[in-house]
């Protein structure tokens, strides 16, 4: 099982070459930042599909990917030799987590008996692995999107006999889950939306997705299997609209439907921003309301109205990110950062996958190492807490300890006159925030 | 009072020309459309801000509109003034409703006392010209976010003077809403969002407008002010990040902060388009919610990113409205179209505000007319019927009555080929569902 | 050959049913309107790659495409029997044209030779069934983007053998123009663009590719080839920036590399709208140019960010783009309407093929004659002669006549007082304008 | 004069403090980085406009600004005491440069006449105040956009008084440019597109303002004006289309009416990307043309669809933008970084003022400072000759010497097997470039 890879296990080279190459600059293991080692932080998982299914296909050009198991003909053959590629990929990269559909793993039957037993073969493989090298999944899922027979949604299907087949597959996927230890298990609402309100029965899709839910939440319970279950927002593609659009909607569906105790949210850079938002604002949606479960590391290209499942090199955002996570004090008990990403397609080689891991965890890791030290010195704490200090005391504290009314609240500003009002507001120097953000960057980075 | 205005009471003129002039082409309000008259459906409203008051100033220049008050140089008697200007403009257009904010209608003070004193003698002439016309109020709300002091936030401004005053304002407000019988009381969010997240504890801000909220509905208890509280969303303008970002977030929000019964939605469909939605959604996203309040009548432009307010002209769109109505049966019980709309910059003269609102007006008694002939076909209402027809019976039904678990479903489904689980599914021919919709536009128009 | 399709001849069935079924509502090829027969304002082409190549693939899901001959599957089998396929359709249909890219046609052999056999024994065949039909080449172009080695471009590639073998390529699909009397040739820049400019010479990019074009200039002269040049912008996608970003983009390369007298545009839709246009726009901008060339009839969905491909059936904007064609005299001497357009993904039935051309066919036919009924009125042609009428005579002439100077200019308006300015600039009544176009829309198809 | 401002002169402070200050942290005016000063790589200029006489008013809120110069009530005086501060802020700024709008200097009179007197007399301060301090006027423009007589355009107005009084203007605006010795101007096309195209005549506009330019170049050469013409791009806003669009559509239209010797371009970031370019994409397309004029250094936010005119703080941007600067070895002759920028509403003090070009102007040295350290090391020259070595022999060569044919390509490429032609591409690594990017950043500014 050695060297199926033609590249090294990567090493960490620190900032001796500014000309990357395949070494980490920024990621240590077992370095301790802000408390920690920067694994248990950054607990990376890589993306079965992007890393050893995706064939850099788009929707104008077939696959351009050189990958070292393209000479494997047979289905299965190929689904059980890309098992043994994918834990040395592991292995080489020092990456202790995986996540995976159903769908990655093995070719479906003509049946889903069938198709469960090509998956279980491919399982037992995986399991042993597993165990030889202790990596760990991070999360499962089931592909309930790929197939034709999902054309109109799964658990949103208007097709009865579509919703029953989604509920054995997700039935199953469920078990593999519990067999293989997964902390967490993530729902993406594939094609779960629709493509034209007129033909649709919005509330009683949402209906049967809830439903669904519950009959996921049930039967966790009776196998024991205690996976975190998360909901992964996106706004649209491939539906018109998705009905999971962002951190916000996905909560207001749970809410709406008593599944709040049994779900968290996984969230996405490239997500957050085709709903019109950046990631760290997803985060701090979820965290406001203890909603935050996993990451799903990855970049979007603001110019560009579509999913492109960039590695993360945006420093400025790593650090937004990893700042969230650590005033969370860890992005939750079971989450990771899922690199949900793939390399151009432009970057065809074997080697890219390597490379494009190696950029992803390096920006994290430079993402945690400017985080903690803002963190440190207590930059944006000391910014927000004096900001919001009027409200610790006097009239302020009022509001908060729940004391206020409006007349109470009128009475007190009736007669102030403007100048006081507008000397009350304070200047938030936002221009030189941002300057003291990039000046925390250089020198954290410097040092590292 | 006649005749402050330059226009003639505007005709209903039906077909006869084709060059739009100052009549009314589909808009009569007697005649009754699915059972009720167009003025029962279409409770159509004029928004004193935009009517009155805007100047057609942008961002890059000053104002160009010309009004018949354009000579009044004191702002009370201005403010006096355009108080007759407005019920002969109601009139002469023959609307019965209006909206307004508290700054729409009288200067400020310097003390918040000598601004409600300004504002209770314009409300004495409005009282009075209600009295006499019968022209009521749909809603009013307050502008919590033009004065400098709103910098940063009202209810969620970091600064407790500031959020005084805002309890101050909406208290005297809400007593205004109950003098006149305002039937719905609108909170749009205006300032109440972040600039920037690095500088915004977002928790501690959507806590204080929650206590604001409670505190409001608190007091119209007191009071005995029946007006159903709404919601505005927006998604982005003048904040980087508006907290009420659309439908979906308002609700998680109000759910989260037990404010639900006391609150509905009022959605613009300028505003779902910059949250990257239709306006038709927006609409269905709140009927299933039990959300739905009342609709302000625009529309953007779907290649400009910011919010422009335009009159209703769009057909399709306000069909699509207009069935969302006819399918709850109206748009509530206190509901109304409210023109949060402005003519172009370039159309300044005073007649281009009739011009306006004729074009709002009969664009939704247009889309009325089609969405009834949709409706009495019941075009829409059999495919969808059709379409989830599978869950009405047999394995379907299981799932809606509760009886389904991922064990009987996957006993179901286990052994299903997939050229039967393919033939389940079915075209939506959606194709030809648009050009349906197109051919009862015109078909219903022409009759008209 | 017949009843390939199991589709009966689309029949005029005009406004009988308004449920949309199998049959033309508007569109009658002989119908005269505006002096000529419809079938010659809008000379209809059916797009071969997306009627009778797509599968309905999409980014997270396979095809679910179900088409008749589904059941070969030897590639030149399939490839051959598509030919049938495709002039029966055209028949059913009664449209005269159809568009192809090289590769639609046939399948790749391992070499530049192998493939042009293949693809020479389906234009055999093809050209024995034009011959049998009458039915034309609107225009052909080369799939220069599909196989994996164009994966960084073709006549922009940084690789020079890449660029020979595309040029080789070019070669032959101009041979084939030649041979089946193709009244045009497009080049839509498939891959010539950049994925990132960090790595792109994009002057030297831009040069070889106005080189390719001259080689193409200058072989299809030598060949006898008549078919006009198009360039068909579009503004990402695939490549992050695709050099022909819209009309003005395309002009101003053509302007600097001395190409302008070879080529016209052919402008799409949808592309218009990811370039941030309107299509009405980009075909002006053409116009204003005298670069209109030919019109890919299709339609995006503003909200969404990437290309779908609708079939046109918003009745506004085929209005809009038809009065261009009217008030132009035509698309131009060889231009006609391609509809580059493919059914929704849920629209997967054979049939469904048919329904969508129906749709797009007749929303350019009541396109045509809502247009027709503005040029009958002069509409528009008064609207703006009017609206002109001052640089007709006076200073505004001397502006057009050339003999205008700033200094003569500065004294014409040294004194004048700005009531005098204001009262010279005229409110254009949008809001009435847009009524106008909707009372003709309603009118004209309710004749028809 | 001194001690207009509360604020010290801005002092070099180096990396003494992360917190951001008033101090620069990276621009030192007389550091030599790639063999010249800062300070003529980066020939800063301070917008009038935005420093002085924006208020941060935006569309739903009043001024927030306070300013030192507040207390002036007579315009006049309030023009006069303006001067002052300006030249004050530019001396503790360091900056030696400033660029304004003939409207940004004095009130308007009601006539150009009297207009014309109360430019000249501010400017007559101005004159005394550049001779005093040496610092001089990058360029000046002509605000044709924010009277209400400029509705409909100005050199594209409709109205040919409209046009008349423009031009009046502009000759007045060319002879400050001449007496003050700028060197540049700039035309900004305002209000110069359409609202709506149905009663535009595209094409009579575009005549029209072509004429506008060549006169304005033909005074400039009779005044002896020496000042390079630049035309700045700009997609939307105000007009709906603006004729601008961006450097490839202002390029079209200079080459189409011949006016390329006459202009180049000044580009803007927060245009570019609403444009939907990145900034270094605008630069570079005017490179590539050799129209690179000057810049308005500012930044947009890609999630935000208007302008909002940030001051820069991406230093990824700052970076792409200062290499383009650095391979074309200068903006060009006349060439400087101008702040089309204003503070954020929320950072309303004067001493915000001097924050937001403090960030500004240390984020311009930063990019410089990167750009250099890549360039000394050859790090993209590199990359980017080896990925079209190719093209420097052989077949490759062929095509840049202009021998190749198409027949010659193709006897070339006829019989290459596809897997050889898969070898001759390459992949490009883009995952790594990204991350050399980051580590040049970190590195070079770890050094300064």
């Amino acid at each position: 099982m050695s060297d199926l890879w033609d590249v090294d296990p990567i090493p960490f080279v620190g900032t001796s070459d500014l000309r990357q190459g395949l070494g980490f600059r920024y990621y240590q293991p077992e370095r301790v930042v802000a408390g920690r080692p920067m694994k248990d932080w950054l607990r990376f998982a890589v993306a079965y599909w992007h890393t050893f299914d995706q064939r850099l296909v788009d929707p104008f050009g077939e696959g351009t990917a050189q990958r070292p198991y393209d000479r494997f003909t047979d289905p299965m053959d190929l689904a059980l030799a890309k098992v043994d590629y994918a834990f040395e990929f592991f292995a080489k990269l020092g990456v202790g987590y995986f996540c995976f559909h159903d769908r990655d793993l093995a070719p479906e039957g003509d049946t889903l008996r069938e198709t469960n037993a090509n998956l279980d073969r491919v399982v037992d493989r995986i399991e042993e692995r597993m165990r030889d090298s202790g990596v760990k999944v991070l999360w499962n899922t089931s592909s309930l999107f790929t197939n034709a027979r999902f054309v109109s949604g799964a658990a949103t299907s208007p097709f009865a006999e579509i919703y029953a087949y989604a509920a054995g597959q997700l039935k199953h996927s469920l078990e593999i889950a519990k067999r293989l230890g997964a902390e967490n298990y993530v729902f993406w609402g594939g094609r779960e939306g629709y493509e034209n309100l007129w033909n649709t029965d919005l509330k009683r899709e949402q209906d049967h997705i809830a439903r669904f839910f519950h009959m996921c939440v049930d039967y966790a319970r009776e196998i024991g299997l205690d996976a975190q279950f998360l909901i992964e927002p996106k706004p649209k593609e491939p539906a018109t609209h998705q009905y999971d659009f962002d951190a916000a909607t996905a909560i207001a569906f749970l809410q709406a439907h008593d599944l709040v105790g049994d779900f968290k949210l996984n969230l996405e850079g490239n997500h957050a921003n085709l709903a019109g938002h950046t990631y760290a604002h997803e985060i701090r949606v979820a965290r406001a309301a203890g909603m935050l479960g996993s990451l799903d590391a990855n970049q979007g290209d603001k110019l560009i109205g579509w999913d492109i499942d960039e590695f993360p090199s945006d420093l400025s955002e790593t650090t937004a990110v990893m700042w969230e996570v650590l005033d969370e004090g860890g992005i939750g008990p079971h989450g990771g950062l899922n690199f949900d990403a793939k390399p151009r397609r432009t970057s065809f080689l074997a080697e890219d996958l390597f490379r494009g891991h190696i950029v992803g965890m390096d920006s994290y890791a430079a993402g945690l190492l400017v985080a903690a030290k803002l963190h440190e010195d207590r930059v944006i704490e000391d910014l927000v807490s004096q900001r919001y200090g009027s409200f610790d005391a006097g009239i302020g504290a009022t509001v908060e300890d729940g004391s206020a009314t409006l007349a109470a609240l009128e009475a007190h500003a009736l007669d102030v006159p403007q100048a006081e009002l507008l000397a009350s507001t304070r200047s938030d120097h936002l221009e030189s925030v941002k300057a003291t953000l990039n000046n925390y960057l250089v020198a954290a980075l410097a040092e590292a």
